[in-house]
This record gives structure tokens, sequence and C-alpha cells, in this order.
């Protein structure tokens, strides 16, 4: 088995993800809001890569139960329901919904990967069960992070590498890494004992805390909180 | 001061660099070689983006001093005069020639960095005489890393950490640091003792010895070996 790490989307092909598990990692906030959503009852999400894709696509969905979310500059857009704090994905409000997701970095990272043989989406709040998941198929994985506008993000590194950790320990024989993957395990050895500080550093979280959102990074930090793990299959997330 | 680090030139357009020194690292194997070169006494390197490009442009320069150099995977380009490796630009054979260089990564990130206020070549071998030359500056500074084949590479990572833990050190204030710079510095307090195992173990690294380049691995490895500080201008590095 490989555990591959790409540490922005922009380091693979859609094209080389045909034989592997896409995990998509969003730290702060997509792939987080994504599980919460979902844990909280959403039936489905679909992410689309820009505001206009997204209204669009909710006119086209035209149904009652759909809610239109997403976010610029950290902001919910403008008209939309929600934007991209998991604060907001309540139950009272998202359970039984279907929710439309335009999201900066996280949803251009979900397309990237609709041509793996699976894709799976992952965060610290869902952790381990992404885990027990990769553990359970015994396939070569590709994690991807989303990044922050084309760049590294520290936030999806240090989650790529607890992702790594984990699933290295739970393989009968040791993986084979890319050096992404080196790093990013080597950095979630030395930082995932002060996760919340590490991502209160980060690029994003300052810029969340910057607007007011520095909750949402103390949320984000929160590992395993959520047993599940959401897929993308025909352009839709689900259970 | 800043201090940002790029781990591939795909993160980064030309444009971003006006205001900045880019010190461009890649450490196996190009910028390794390009001081080499230079500390022994060539005169001047053009890099081309392709092996083309090589061969045209030392058909313009027409000299007979010039020196026609590449590698593509790995090994010599046939009918070249030299390959990539550093051990290969000895001071009888580059000393006054100029030399005409294409590679696979290296070249391409030095072309991403033609448009940096000013561009300095790093490597491990010459990294104490970049960074005293940084520090003197007191420039905002932006480290790219060649990467290999426009994805993550462990050793250029490496050696930006290292460069940018001895900046900081001699800086006056604390320099604000990108993300990127944050996890290369957390990479290098962990690697930068046992530094030849971890380029060993990279995928560079191990390409390398498997085609009987493993002692490039190690020359590569060796830290300031050279007090030389490579300068790319108007299409040519000179000391």
């Amino acid at each position: 088995v490989r555990i591959d790490v790409y540490f922005t989307p922009g380091e693979l092909a859609a094209s080389e993800l045909s034989s592997r598990i896409a995990v998509v990692i969003d730290v702060l906030r997509a792939t987080s809001t994504i599980v919460e959503a979902l844990a909280n009852g959403a039936r489905a999400i679909y992410p689309t890569q820009t505001a206009d894709d997204a209204v669009q696509l909710a006119q086209v969905l035209g149904r009652e139960d759909v809610l239109l979310c997403g976010e610029r500059r950290g902001l919910k857009i403008p008209g939309f329901d929600l934007g991209n704090s998991p604060l907001e994905f309540t139950a009272d409000r998202v359970a039984g919904k279907v929710l439309v997701m335009a999201t900066t970095n996280g949803t251009p990272a979900l397309s990237t990967c609709a041509g793996a043989k699976q894709v799976v989406i992952a965060s610290l709040c869902n952790l381990d069960a992404v885990v027990a998941e990769l553990a359970g198929a015994g396939e070569d994985v590709a994690v991807v992070c989303a990044g922050r506008e084309r760049r590294f993000a520290l936030e999806d590194a240090l989650c790529a590498g607890m992702l790594a950790r984990r699933l290295r320990e739970r393989l009968q024989r040791a993986p084979r890494t890319n050096d992404a993957a080196a790093v990013a395990m080597t950095l979630a050895r030395r930082a995932s004992r002060r996760l919340e500080g590490w991502l209160q550093r980060s690029a994003a979280g300052r810029q969340l805390r910057e607007i007011g959102l520095g909750d949402d990074v103390t949320y984000c930090a929160t590992v395993d909180r959520h047993a599940v793990v959401p897929r993308l299959r025909e352009r839709q997330i689900t259970l």
C-alpha cells in the first residue's frame, strides 16, 4: 500500500487518481463543515467551483429543502442561506436538507479528485473514522490538501500527517510514502499535541480570527468529534 | 522583514516577486551543481528551460569556451559535454568556461523567479554565504523550492528550512513567515543533524542511487562547502 500526500491540488492531475482512494482535506474550513453538516443530518451536499455555479445548481434542483452555502474571503456570500462556518450547520438548520456549497479552496480540490476510484472527505473532526475506512480498504491512498489559494496550508498538511501516521499504525506492512507524506508525518509528530495553537498561528487561522471567526478554528481543531465518512459520488457528498 | 517559502514554483506568479529577493533551491542537483561550477572557476552559467534551448543558445554564443550541460531523468543528455552531477564540474573542466545548462526542475524554477528584485542561487553547499548576504540586505525574501516535476521535494524544503532558521537567528527582529516557512523550519530542526540520511531517503535521492549516482547525494548534503553567492542577472548566473 502507498500513502502519498499532495500539499496543493496543483501537484497532481485527475488522471493520476484513477486507481487510488483520494482523501480531500480542507481543515479551515470546507471539509470540517461538510463533516459537521452530514453528521447533523444533512441529506447531501453538492460542492461547486463558484458562487454562480451554486446559485444555478440550486435553481435546477429547485426544491424547498435546498440551502445555498458558501464563503468568499471567509464570509457568507450575500444572499446565501449559510456561510462556511461549521458552527452554523446545526441539526435544526440542516437536518433533512440538501446543501449546495461553494468555497474558495475546498470545492476546487474536490473537483480535482473527481476522477479517483473513491473520494473521501476528511478533517480533524472525523479523522479516526476515515483512517478505519482506509485501513479496511487496503488500497493506495492519495491525500489531497486543498491548501490556500493554490498554496501550501499548514493546517491541511498537519491533518494529512496525522492521518498518515494513524493509518500506518493500523496497516500490517509499512506503507510506501512520498516526500510530502514523510514531511507531513514529521510535522504531525511535532505538532499534534498542541494542535489548536498551530492552527491558530496558521495563515488561515489568523485570517479567521481577524474577521471574528476564531471560534471556528477551535472547533475545527477538535479531533474525532464525529464518526462519519463522507464520500463524493456523482457530484454529491453523502454518508 | 518577511521570509516566505514556496515548496513548488507553481505556488507563485513572477509578478509577486518584484519587491523581494528570490532564493532558488534545487538541492538535488541543479543549484548544488551551479554553486560547484562557479566556485571552481566557471565564468558564467546560462540556465535554459529545455535541452533544445540549450543547444540553440550554445550555437548563438558560438564560442570555443562554451560547455553544454544538462540532464534528463538524471542522466547526461546525449551529445552534451557534462550532465548535472556536481562531481563532474571540476576546476580543470569548467574554469574560465561559459556553461549552458538545461535541467528538469532547476532551470524552470529560475525562470519563474526572473522577475524578482534579485535572484540568488542557494544549496546546502553555500548556505551560510547566502544567509549572510540576505541578512545584510534586510529585504523581504521569497525562498522558491524547485521541487520535483511540479511536486514537493523533501530536500529542497529541508534546505529552505535551514536557510530560514539561520537567517532568523541573524536578524535583529523576528521575521514574519508564511505557513510553508514555519513547516520547513520545523522539518529543519528535526532533520538537520542527520541531513544525508534524509536526503538519501527522499524520492530524488533514491532515484539517484538507482542510477548509480548515490555519491552525488552525499556531495549535495555537505553544508557550507563554498562561500559563494551566485546571482541570476539578465539570463546569466555569475558570482
